[in-house]
């Protein structure tokens, strides 16, 4: 069983979590700034420390490789993102670069030998705060993504990905693109739900993400006057859109026990204390990891729209802004983490994501999965995100252990 | 009976409804602006050539005196507002003028005598799209607003009023208040509600204003992610704030028949489609003639948010920002109005408004009422408001009717 030097977990933690510091112990690291350049320098170095092989790729991704014991076996990749959300916490895509840096430093102190080469990553911009889109890196990287139209991306003051990448030093020459197959990737992060602190485990094993469709409705009344106009003669955008709102939660356990159903966004115009709201904006996010039980929903969500739209006599207009299918993770590398977590004895269970995370996309090139550590209280994208340190030790030294069995398995299991 | 010059007035309201023409027809004649001191010029060029005495007060009100039989009565005073929403119509406030002035003309022309003076008068910013409050004219001039203060209030650009007035030159050197006591007031306006047309009516006597309460909710949930998150730990300040609106619009018809309620503002923070909304700030309008209703309904919504919040496991603050007792007209001179409409041969009823108006306020010095008449499909406050000629006709006949009765009346009755 590989043991990692939790002391220096903890210590390199505390380290990286200094750079873009928040008063409230949280972190604001954007991507491609001045404190992103920062934590990338001090990881950059920590890789050459190693003496790992580093290079960085034409969209920002930092690689680190150690070599195998067989040059020609396709490598184990392992990371995860250093950027963060706006008022962010320190564990969100940083713990799972860090765990993969103590398992390398785990494997060169204790001279740990693996057949496969393993590739250490920091994928640039997964959180998709200050550019579009989310998962950048990785999505450029397997293809997803145009490499030049996504260098031309703006920020909210009008710089492009390309410009910031050159202004921190990171535009690498490195083509955007696997140089060879890979054997498997594995990413731990923070689960940003509650499910394993409710089952009381350190450790999920993620064996797939959920399903989603987002829909937008915009729906439109008459922006009548509050006191002259009589109930029975309006037509009031908004009360339709509070009965989709609570047809939507209601809907949410009708089809499926995993089901989630939000509606995040409600904007109404003119938005007058006096006046009859005129339209109402609103957006709804439904999530199974069954991709029919997502389609089931939707259907669904529409007929409330319109029940809703009728009952108020209002019109509407209704699209499908996006719509991505379940993602079903390797049962290998899922297989192996579960394994992992039992060898090292932590607490764990299989479980899904609720979420997309890069795993999601590097699934696309070769056998991916995910191990995930608990959130209190489910909390994430804001400062009070946090992990028991014992759930992050749990989780890094299953991390260690499942990259050591990647690492090792001969090519024909 | 008085007759009035349909075609004058006809021509007087198309001339007027030039200044601050929209393309759609409507009107964009925010208060004290360049298009505001145009149609004041014009109004002022007017009541000259009737040789009327012209007073301009401290916050712009414009008074015309047209002298009675006996210089000891106390006058009549008549007239409604000039100013508009940013994209209001033709009829508000500008019909209630022009059926003031069609008066004094009539009169003049006819040689008709009366007993009172009376006076007409242009309130200054009833809209109070451009400086708060609203009524201000009117307000300021019974007492309620301070004048000293009121002229301090700034528009977004940060003019204040006294700078607005010294800027188009309608800044006047008489004290903003009641020279002497007045014997009515009696105002012109377009319903801005459908009951008029619905009964198939041209006018209104107008023999009050609904009492009304506002308050102000913000409800407090937790932003979680909308994946990872299941629908058990959520605490959602939009599915709370949706099951307000939703009751807040079953209750309106539960107390009384003629109570309306309107939810006019809903934000929701952070208001990302994929994150659950952590805070939700809601306002809500009740309006009632029966004081008693209005305060059963405010304690029925307070019971109401309380629930919701509960299901949700949200919290709330909640605020009263303004309740209003209902507004009982004058008798005598909403009676006036009624037999004059009867004397003109226009159909018509007794009625209630749903909204304040200028009269709200001058009805705490004077005996005050209103003539209502119809807006097509309750429109106001936009482009699209209209009144059938015929009806605004019928209603400037009616006024000027009513207002002969008024300055005619001997004291002691």
């Amino acid at each position: 069983m590989v043991t990692i030097d939790t002391d220096r977990f903890g210590d390199t933690f505390r380290r990286y979590s200094q750079i873009g510091r928040t008063d409230a112990d949280g972190i604001h690291r954007l991507t491609l700034t001045e404190t992103d350049r920062e934590v990338r320098d001090l990881f950059v170095k920590d890789l050459t420390s190693l003496e790992l092989d580093v290079r960085i790729d034409e969209i920002g991704n930092i690689f680190g490789r150690r070599e195998g014991t067989d040059p020609d076996a396709a490598p184990v990749l392992i990371g995860s993102h250093l950027d963060s959300q706006p008022s962010g916490g320190r564990f969100d895509g940083q713990l799972g670069v860090l765990s993969a840096l103590e398992t390398l430093r785990t494997f060169e102190d204790a001279g740990i030998e693996h057949r496969r080469p393993i590739e250490i990553v920091n994928w640039t911009n997964e959180e998709g705060s200050r550019f579009n889109p989310a998962l950048m890196g990785s999505g450029t990287f397997i293809g997803e993504f145009d490499l030049t139209e996504t260098l031309q991306h703006t920020d909210s003051d009008g710089a492009t990905v390309a410009d910031a990448l050159e202004q921190i030093g990171y535009r690498g020459d490195e083509p955007c693109e696997p140089r060879e197959p890979y054997d498997s990737y594995l990413e731990l992060h923070i689960e940003q739900g509650p499910k394993l602190e409710e089952a009381d485990c350190s450790v999920g094993a993620v064996e797939g993400v959920f399903g989603m469709a987002w829909l937008e409705t915009t729906i439109y009344g008459d922006a009548d006057h509050a006191g002259p106009s009589p109930m029975h003669s309006r037509r009031d955008a908004l009360v339709a859109a509070s009965d989709i709102v609570s047809a939507v939660r209601r809907l949410s356990n009708r089809v499926a026990a995993d089901v989630v159903t939000t509606v995040g966004e409600l904007e109404v115009s003119p938005g007058s204390i006096n006046v009859v709201p005129a339209e109402a904006r609103l957006t709804i996010d439904v999530r199974s990891y069954d991709d029919d039980t997502v389609a089931e929903l939707v259907g669904r969500v529409e007929r409330e729209i319109k029940g809703a739209c009728n009952r108020e006599n209002v019109t509407y207009d209704l699209k499908e802004i996006w719509r991505i299918p379940h993602t079903e993770f390797s049962p290998r590398v899922s297989q192996t983490a579960l394994r992992a977590a039992k060898t090292v004895e932590a607490d764990h269970q299989a479980m899904v994501s609720g979420a997309g995370h890069d795993a999601t996309y590097l699934n696309e090139i070769t056998d991916a999965a995910m191990i995930f550590v608990p959130s209190v209280n489910g909390k994430t994208h804001n400062e009070a995100e946090y992990t028991e340190w014992e759930d992050a030790v749990a989780g890094a030294q299953t991390f260690a252990e499942a990259t050591k069995q990647l690492a090792s398995r001969p090519d024909n299991t």
